[in-house]
């Protein structure tokens, strides 16, 4: 019996959106107010989906507990309350746009989960734009 | 990298549901309360998803600006405050069930929209009911 | 021990916002969209307070159900899936603002509840826009 | 014209996790507070899904009514207000998680739902757990 | 420059409303569905304010840390995952209505909460009832 | 009859919190990781309530529009993707807690809005964060 168990959880962080290989004015005309030298900031809205078949004996798919704890260690304690292009080093190089984020989400669960999971993550970065990245 | 994007939007407009190759009574027994020959209305709640790849050279799957400007001229500017049953061309002879406006919706964007992406559109027509329609 | 208990409801509605004393122009340049003489609609989310003692003997402040037949019965049944404009006789020579709108619940559910309470009306005319009305 | 809809509902119920043929001592090794035998409480949030083709006639996919009354009838009259474990046959033998739950009122209403319908259950137990269910 | 700072929290917990001096059939009549004698239960959302004047070296009115403690320690430790009825001392002879629960926590937390501060209440039973409580 | 008619608004931006005349570590003692030299940032959700008499002649608190224009002049067009503490002379000397940052957009409005009405700001700096000021 497959179904998909969902755990939300929530984060804060600054963001600029910008490549190191542009210049400034193609960085503005692309990125718009995102490019802003400053940085601004989110609330990510964080949405973790895994799917698999339920475990007879328990009727568990997983214990909720574990993803929590997986989330806390790999997404909150990594961007929470950071600066995602200076202090995340997979935006080193990487414009951390809500697709990216997504994508570097995902990769850093899909590491220490279970590998009989299958792993989708819903990631709003206002209440009006999200994503939806399934590897 | 396959990912999908989504924008909200709104609009509210006035309708009634009835078919006009049907008689008062049949329209009735049909669609109750909705058939209200004086209209009446709803505030509509919009998803539009747009799936494709993510451009690896900014990092957007598409400048979420670009679709903000579809929805304003193909949903908001045609369908807001209006009377769906008298004032919209495409429900002139189609009930403004949500399944058929989802689908209006979904034609109207998918005509100037990239043909590289996948759409889907969600409308909510009160907060209890809500349709998904992919093409 | 005086508190506060609310209980949520729901309806949609057409209507248009326009005085018949002024002449079309003027109705056009005050209300704007919303002078659509097709009728536009909304769902109108309603929360509504009472405000007295907690009964010691139940710890109740009002038995709920009671409040949500009150609600169905002076508010649903009266404006659910209606024209205000045109059906509703509170709006014949009243404009159906969500101002007035808030007002005319008001009166209704004062009239049929116990004294001794308190009443408050909050009203959402659409996701961002909403009144609080305490009499 | 395939297209998904949905309609909300709500209930609420009080459940614990063990199973009968484990000791006190695993019982709550695996389940933890939600072994807790005083039982504890949700208030269920679910969105039923049906999906199939548009009925070209009356541009209804499933007249809601009908919908509403199968999710009134085998849901909210079998669990609202219940004791999952000791109200609720299908949790005799059955641990009641989310995910059993799900599977339960996925299997009730497919009894009952025309067979031309594809099946969606979205079951949250908390607002920040929840599961989707397909068969 | 007075201002009310709120924290919202999460418990759920099993009840049934009754009264031990009352017979069952007086006890049925009075709290219906809510007096099932197994038990039924809810997700209740509690948002606390406070009241005061903005401390103008640090610019907070409290530090909402210290307010998410004492709302840990006093309300989900003793609430969460519990029967009501059975294991919290407070609803030993007091009903567990939702106006109760309200003034039970709003007691809890002003005996330690620093007594400069106003302290205000908001419990949600369900998504459709709640009550505001304020000493 | 007096109301008090509400707008909801939304902006993001980067902000840390820290006072100059204080050293690294006191500013980390009281302000924690919301005190990280990088910034970190939030979606600000913010509510407008304005308070006053009906206008017997349009049925209107205020035009909404005129609130929405001031909402979009003084705050968006002033704080949406920025950083506080760099490019809003507000907070040059003030720190930007959810606390100040109320305080500055409630004198930011009452300076342009009409003098008949009261104002009051809701702000939103997480989900389970807010504050409410009312001058």
């Amino acid at each position: 019996m497959r179904i998909t168990a969902y755990r939300k959880a929530h984060f804060n962080a600054a963001h600029r959106l910008y490549r190191q290989d542009w210049d400034d004015k193609k960085n503005a005309a692309i990125f718009g107010k995102c490019n802003n030298p400053h940085y601004h900031g989110h609330n990510y809205d964080l949405t973790v989906g895994v799917t698999g078949d339920i475990d007879p004996e328990t009727g568990y798919l997983i214990d909720l507990k574990i993803l929590k704890d997986i989330i806390k260690k790999e997404v909150e304690n990594a961007l929470d309350h950071k600066n995602l292009n200076l202090e995340v080093p997979e935006f080193k190089e990487l414009n951390p746009t809500v697709e990216n984020i997504a994508v570097v989400i995902y990769n850093k669960i899909k590491r220490v989960l279970d590998e009989r999971f299958e792993l989708e993550i819903t990631l709003y970065e206002t209440p009006r734009n999200f994503v939806v990245y399934k590897g």
